[in-house]
This record gives C-alpha cells, structure tokens and sequence, in this order.
C-alpha cells in the first residue's frame, strides 16, 4: 500500500523552513515514539511529557492510537495490511509535525520493528527518538484500563497484541522505561532528562553540528 | 470509505487543550483552505500568507498538494474515490494541526463542493477559512508553472480540473481573492485583513465569547 501511484507531482520549497521555526521556538521539532504492549502506560506517559515540555513552553502535540483512530485512520480495521498502513500514516504524519518545529508525541502500541523502523528511515536523522515502555504483561493484564484483555482472553478480540499476536520489542532504541516498577511522574522526568542531554531542547546543537 | 471500520476505541484527554496552546501563542488556531484552479497561485499565497504571518510570531504551516502527495497520500490516485480520500486525510490532518494550536495552510485545487464541506463539518466551527482563490481559467493556462494545462490538452493527463474534470466554485466562501487582477502580495494582505477583523490573530476573542 505504500508505493508512489500520483504522478505529475512537483516539490515546492516551502519559504519558511524547519530550522526558521526552530529558532523560533528555541527548541528541536522531532518525534518521540511511545511503543509499548496496550495498557503499559504509553498515553500517560505521553501527557506527563506533554505536561512538563509546555511547562517550559515547548511546542508539543500528542498522537494518539484512539484520536487517530476515530479520524485520520477510521477506515482501517485491524488485518495485517491495515496495522502496517495505520503506522505509516502515522508517521508521514508525525514527520509534517516535527518539519513544523514541534515536539510531536506518538502513543500507539506500534507492535511490529519493521513498521516502526520504516517511520525512522522517513524522518530525518536524529528526529525519531523512539521510547520502548517496557511493562510486564501481567502488569498491563492487571490494570486492563479499556478491559480489552479481558476480551482478548475471552477471544473476543483477535490477534491482540501480547495474546494471540506478537510484540516486537525494540532491538536499539533511544530510550527504555519501566512502568512495571517505575511510577510515570519518574519515566516521565527520564524522558526530560534524555532530551537535556541530548540537546532535543535547545536550537543549539543545530547550529553547532550545522555551522554551513 | 470513511465509515468507522475500527471498534474497541476509547477517548482520552489530552491534559493540554487548544484553548491552552492558544493562550501561549496568542492567537488561534484554526485552517485557512486555499481552494482553485491548477495554476490559480494557492501555494505561492499561502507561503505568502505564511511569511507575513511569521514575522508576527504566528506558528503556521502548510499542507499542500505536491508534498503530501509524496507522503502520507502516497498511495492515492486520482480515480474519484481517491480523490475524496485525499481531501478527507488532508482534512483530518489540518484538524489535527488546529487542534496543536497552528495556522495550518491547505493548497490543494479541492475541486469538488462536497468534499470541502464535509472538512468545513469536520473541523470545529469558525476553523475553516475557506478561501477561493479565483482565477481565469485562460491565465491559468497562460501561466502553465508545471506544464500540465498542455499534458491535459494533448490528452496525457485525464480528468485535469478546468479542461476535463469539474471545478466546482464555493457558494459561501468565507473570502474570494482575484489572482488574475490581483498581485499575489496584495491578495496575501487582504488574507491578513480578513483574519485581523475576524478576530483570528488574538487569543481574546475566545475568551470574549467563551466565559466559561
């Protein structure tokens, strides 16, 4: 589903650009990626970063697995074809956000490596920073916030990831958090701590890597 | 194929609302719909619109055919149905920008009367700016920037709006700027106007008509 059918398409360069915006607002646009079984805490945690980024009056918005789902994404279900495409919309997505300056936040469970690393090879270097919310399943099972692994269980739902379908835990990513022992106010602040020092927060870096 | 195929889906709420990321920007956020002929100047205005809303702190961006039909639409044509499918993705996605609190720019030709009103439903009221850029066909022609007037008349394009496929006006546009009598420079400072007496540069007007 994802190769090029339009034709007669031309590029436009836009006037003002990522690095123009960035000045502006003092701060990298990028992507965080949230990947994580359902239950383990990925739109919390989400929030808390959310919570302390606009704190600081950095640009942020978060994409979630359930508003994507009821616009952008409405008309896929759940087959093979169309997890893969709802991840790619997603991230064509999630990359127009960070080229417009802003910390944008995804929060899907996103179960499959090569889906998560197709979204990495269409952002830009160092603007996918992906983030696995490790979480033990009985954990996630425990809280059941929707009550969907209770369905699952039941075989109300199929292939739901962690039962009857498999999740793909990142082999390299930027960031591991535990929910399973870790309180998300605690994650939260690991996440503000990897961006500090990896200059996600400060135009700096940018024009110090990139003096031309 | 816009009905709701996935089930099992929840709201959550975002802990940080458009109405908070207004009051930070000072200004709303909300769409401006470029819509016309191939030709017609819709990208060249709203990177127009763009730089002057800029230099005023405003946080924009634009979405427009060329480049998002090299990613999240990728994979549509331009049968009928796809069409659709692109303003409705377009659409969904200008909801999402206005909703992070931006001035968020669609240029796309959006020929088609029902495909724009039902984003005018989808976005929140006074969110859609729809903008006719208006256009003699024959200027357009003239102009010709990607040469497809001439694919379209030597019959290598099908369906090409204005030569064998419909354009079809809005009734009730909230601004109509002439492009053929008109410098785009100018038309980009009636834009400006338009927004500034509509009160959508300044975050006081929701906060005039929304005391709660």
């Amino acid at each position: 589903m994802d190769q090029q059918k339009a034709t007669n398409i031309y590029w436009h360069d836009a006037k003002i650009s990522k690095a123009d915006r960035e000045r502006v607002n003092n701060h990298r646009g990028f992507c965080i990626w949230f990947t994580g079984l359902s239950g383990s805490g990925k739109s919390t945690l989400a929030n808390e970063v959310q919570n302390l980024l606009f704190e600081r009056g950095v640009r942020t918005y978060v994409l979630d697995g359930d508003n994507i789902r009821h616009g952008l994404n409405k008309n896929l279900g759940f087959s093979a074809e169309d997890r893969a495409e709802n991840i790619r919309r997603i991230g064509e997505v999630a990359k127009l956000f960070a080229d417009a300056g802003l910390v944008v936040m995804t929060a899907f469970i996103s179960p499959y490596r090569e889906d998560r690393d197709k979204v990495r090879q269409l952002l830009d270097k160092g603007d996918f920073v992906e983030i696995y919310v490790e979480c033990d399943l009985d954990v996630c099972e425990d809280r059941d916030p929707k009550g969907l692994y209770k369905k699952a269980r039941a075989g109300e739902i199929a292939n739901f990831t962690g039962i009857s379908d498999p999740y793909e835990a990142p082999d390299n990513p930027e960031l591991i958090v535990n929910t399973s022992s870790t309180p998300v106010e605690e994650s939260a602040q690991e996440v503000i701590r990897f961006l500090e020092e990896h200059s996600y927060l400060t135009a700096e870096k940018l024009e110090k890597t990139n003096p031309n």
